[in-house]
């Protein structure tokens, strides 16, 4: 696991390709890493239809982080790792991701409402080998089936009113409010938050035994 | 659910029987409720071997309860509601709590790496029917499987070595580092985290909507 290699990659330096706050706080108050934040200008205009989820959120996850990888290097950054991440939730065959307005957040809660779904965050990690200026594109996948209670209309309005629903994928948030509505989970939690903090944590502590990451700041 | 009761719940006076801070994150961070804290001086000195795990927390929950409702109202007070928790890990037919110095984390680490255990948390609530001098007590329980992947001697030194075991059963917070040695749950995440969100708000708003409960600071 990644916590006795914590120290070291606190030198070294690296790039969250997302603004969302549940990853900042999952990589940096969760694990204690010091990433830092460049938000992708990526538009996220893949063509659903042409993706399995698992596919959609790893493409994604792979072009925001390779449009901030590319922009770091263009400005003559030196960037260990740029970690991109996309989550998105499937449910009866179609994939959702954040509302469009209050009435869609309430939408998507009532077909939510008394069923099950799966909540799907793919990582990209970018980086160097070492020794070497060979850029590597690694992403994988993480799948965590969600299962919600049978919700009122008063409680769908009180949820949609308190604005929570607004900036996630779904229009709930498993980390606040929205976790009472959620009787149970199988899979990884913090999958859901919007990272895979155990699949990063194994993918990321086999990189550096196998001494395939170059983290040059932190040598 | 318990949101469209919020504004009314937090009129109440709603006392918690715990100085657990993850508990009272769950209800006044999470739910939005204004709880109080009240830590129970119950000595917890049930013997363990004359309960499963489901009694013995639902129990503990009890007694910690009781004892603040029987001082509060000994001290003239009137609280609205007691809340009482208790939370215990149950591997390999043992219950394990906090433990007791590094070298028992350790231990206790070691034993959980690459198998599951069950969570358990038991809450109590007391307070009165209404427009009646009744005092209630309820006690439920919630289950929560929690697999750890193959933990290194290298990751579990790091973790005693931090602190975060030191006050937490199993010795490990899935709300925090500890949560990277979790490949996965099935069930609530708040109750491994140390209260059963869901069920907790499940059950307050089927005593409020059968007026079960007074609550006649809120009303």
């Amino acid at each position: 696991m990644l916590l006795d290699k914590v120290p070291m990659l606190k030198r070294a330096d690296l790039v969250l390709a997302s603004g969302s706050p549940r990853r900042v706080e999952i990589l940096n108050d969760l694990l204690g890493l010091d990433v830092r934040v460049v938000a992708s200008t990526f538009e996220e205009n893949l063509d659903k239809s042409k993706y399995t989820p698992k596919q959609y959120v790893q493409e994604n996850a792979r072009l925001k982080a390779l449009e901030v990888w590319e922009r770091l290097i263009a400005a003559g950054e030196a960037p260990d790792l740029v970690i991109g991440g996309d989550t998105v939730v499937a449910h009866k065959g179609a994939i959702l991701e954040k509302p469009k307005d209050t009435a869609h957040a309430t939408e998507m809660l009532k077909s939510l409402s008394g069923t099950s779904h799966t909540v799907f965050s793919g990582v990209a990690l970018i980086f160097r080998a070492p020794d070497s200026e060979q850029v590597i594109e690694e992403t994988f996948c993480e799948a965590t089936e969600v299962t919600f209670a049978t919700l009122s209309d008063a409680s769908i309005q009180a949820y949609v009113q308190s604005g929570e629903p607004m900036d996630k994928a779904g229009s709930y948030g498993i980390q606040a409010a929205g976790g009472q509505f959620v009787s149970g989970i199988a899979g990884c939690f913090y999958n859901v938050m919007g990272f895979p903090m155990h699949a990063f944590c194994v993918r990321m502590a086999a990189l550096i035994d196998e001494k395939k990451m170059s983290l040059a700041r932190a040598s």
